[in-house]
Order: structure tokens, then C-alpha cells, then sequence
């Protein structure tokens, strides 16, 4: 393979060349918010919202290889719960991934598979670290697009089933302000 | 492991907190360098300059870890030839490495075992691609620090020696301005 080199604009998220951009509007995350009276009347009164885009780099996924991309999570909320990724497992649980905050501000939400969850806050230039196992998802608590970069390994793989099967154990809501994780009633019932 | 973060600074290169911060003087290259006069009298006339730190972030070396560091090369030339790192392969050739350009103006300089040479400009904002089996070094073609934040996988190794012995088949040199690759008449010597 050749070397080569993609942009990425820090302000924007925008990476030229990219591969096939992901885009995740509310609709493809039906189930994950907490209020889903909320969550319905969103979609019937204002329409199927864009939440976030993904701009990968195009690179096999395979052993040995060093993906990424940006995420661009764009601010709202659903409720009181902030806009948030889907989040996933590695199929292979011992691939790490590293994240670089570029613009905004947000939490990188992470739980282990007996449902221990931790926070880490997001600024531009914060080096966020998702060790081996953790399923990590990402909340915007700003009113910017909370931009990122991220680096996994290339033979990693996306779990995002159980996630949506059985949802994180904490989500993150705005008390009074402040992010505050509290306990998913739906978590765990598959 | 317990996910955590660190604070890059995009302007300064500095990492905190990070492990044992790597500093590379003039003389930690002897021979690497093309004008070995220009070399020797600059070591005695100027002293031993500082040419390039890393910062890394603290992680163990082993497979599904995503380690990752910053670079800060500093502007200056010996002879026609730009500041640069001392280039390595990685132990496990098949293992990539992606750059994130976060300040400055520099190449990224790759080569194959056989002798193919290929160059990346980075600038602010570039994600260069060190693919599996390309040693790499980086050198500064501006006047300003040239700071990028690398990731690799945690069991790449490092491969100094090959480079340090045989040397790169091309150097980067300033030719009327221009950064131009020419033969290393040093090359493959050992």
C-alpha cells in the first residue's frame, strides 16, 4: 500500500478524502433515549434529526492497519439527555482506540461488560483513551458540534448489537446544568 | 485499565501528563546527517542542538493497546539538510501508524526494505498514513516547530537499528527553496 494523506479540518470535522460518511439521524436510534415521549413527539413535530456524521478514512479492516476517522455530534438534547452516538464493543474486546478532541465539548461514556460505567470530559486537544473492553459512546453537552478525532485498530471490528440490545447501564442527563449520569431503567432488558 | 485523558496543546506539542519525554540531540545522530563537516562544526561552534522531543502518553506495549505521542521537531538545518527524526521501521513490519499534523510544516519520509522512497507533506490538519512495512521519519521544512500527534499499535516495536546501520536511500535537502529528495551516497553501508 502506498502512503498517502487525507485533511482534516479541525473546525468543521470535515475529512477530504474521505470513505462512504456515516450519518446517524434520530430515527436510527430509536429505543436509546431515555424519554421516548420526548423522542416521539421530536420526530412528529420536528422531524427525523441529524445527530451525528462519521467521515472515516478508507482503509482495509484488517490486522495491522491503524483506522480513523472524525465524528461530527451535533448539540441537542432528547428530553434532558444529551445527543450521544450509538456506542459499541470491539468484536475483538481487547482492541483499544484513542480519541483526540478537536472542537466543542463532550463525554466519552464508556462501560465494561458487567455494566461498571465511567466518564471522561472532552475538550479540544484532550487525548481521550478507551482501554481493552470498554464500550464507549460519545455526548455533546455543549452548544457547538463536538468534533473528534479517532485511531483503532484495523482487525478491532464493530459490536454495535449489544449495545442496542441491552443499552448502556448509566446515561447522561442535564441536572440543573450539569452532566449527570443516572441509571437506565430499560438496561439489560434485551 | 481504568479509561483516562490527557491535555495535548496543539500550539506547543506538550502532553500532560505523559511518560518519560524523549529528547533528540544533534548528537544522538551522528552519521545520519549528509554534510558531516557542516555537522562537525556545528557541534563545535553552536553546541549540541536540541532537534526534536517526544511526548508520549504512558501505556504498556501490548497487542490492543493504541499507543500514541506527540512529536515536536524544531526548525533548523544542517547543511542544506532539514531537522529531522531519526526514522525507524516497526519490529512487526505489518503494523501502520497514522499522523495528525498540529502545528508547522514538514514531510513525512517513508521507505520499503527494498529501497522505495515516498513523501507526505504535512501541514495543520493533515492525517498522513505510514502504511504496514514503510520505515518513516519526519522532517521540518518550515520555520516554525513541526508538532503532529502519532498513534500506532501497541505491539509494533521499534526497529532503530536497521535505519541507524543502512540509513535512509533518500534525504530531504533544500534545493533554491525547494525540499528535494537526493541520494543518500551512504546508503546500505553499515
Amino acid at each position: 500500500m502506498q502512503p498517502f494523506a487525507s485533511q482534516v479540518s479541525f473546525s468543521t470535522g470535515v475529512i477530504q478524502p474521505s470513505g462512504k460518511v456515516i450519518e446517524r439521524r434520530l430515527s436510527d436510534m430509536r429505543g436509546m433515549y431515555l424519554d421516548t415521549a420526548e423522542y416521539d413527539r421530536i420526530m412528529r413535530e420536528e422531524g427525523d434529526r441529524l445527530v451525528y456524521q462519521v467521515y472515516p478514512v478508507a482503509l482495509p479492516e484488517e490486522p495491522g492497519q491503524v483506522l480513523h476517522c472524525t465524528t461530527i455530534l451535533y448539540p441537542g438534547k432528547v428530553g434532558d439527555e444529551y445527543h450521544m452516538t450509538k456506542g459499541h464493543y470491539h468484536q475483538l474486546r481487547d482492541r483499544a482506540e484513542v480519541y483526540l478532541g478537536l472542537a466543542g465539548r463532550g463525554y466519552l461514556v464508556l462501560q465494561l461488560e458487567d455494566g461498571t460505567i465511567d466518564k471522561v470530559l472532552m475538550e479540544p486537544g484532550t487525548a481521550a483513551y478507551v482501554p481493552p473492553n470498554w464500550a464507549h459512546r460519545t455526548c455533546n453537552v455543549g452548544d457547538e458540534p463536538f468534533i473528534f478525532f479517532a485511531a483503532w485498530p484495523g482487525d478491532s471490528g464493530h459490536d454495535y448489537g449489544t449495545i442496542e440490545k441491552l443499552g448502556f447501564a448509566q446515561l447522561l442527563v442535564d441536572r440543573g446544568g450539569q452532566p449527570t449520569l443516572v441509571p437506565n431503567p430499560r438496561y439489560g432488558q434485551g
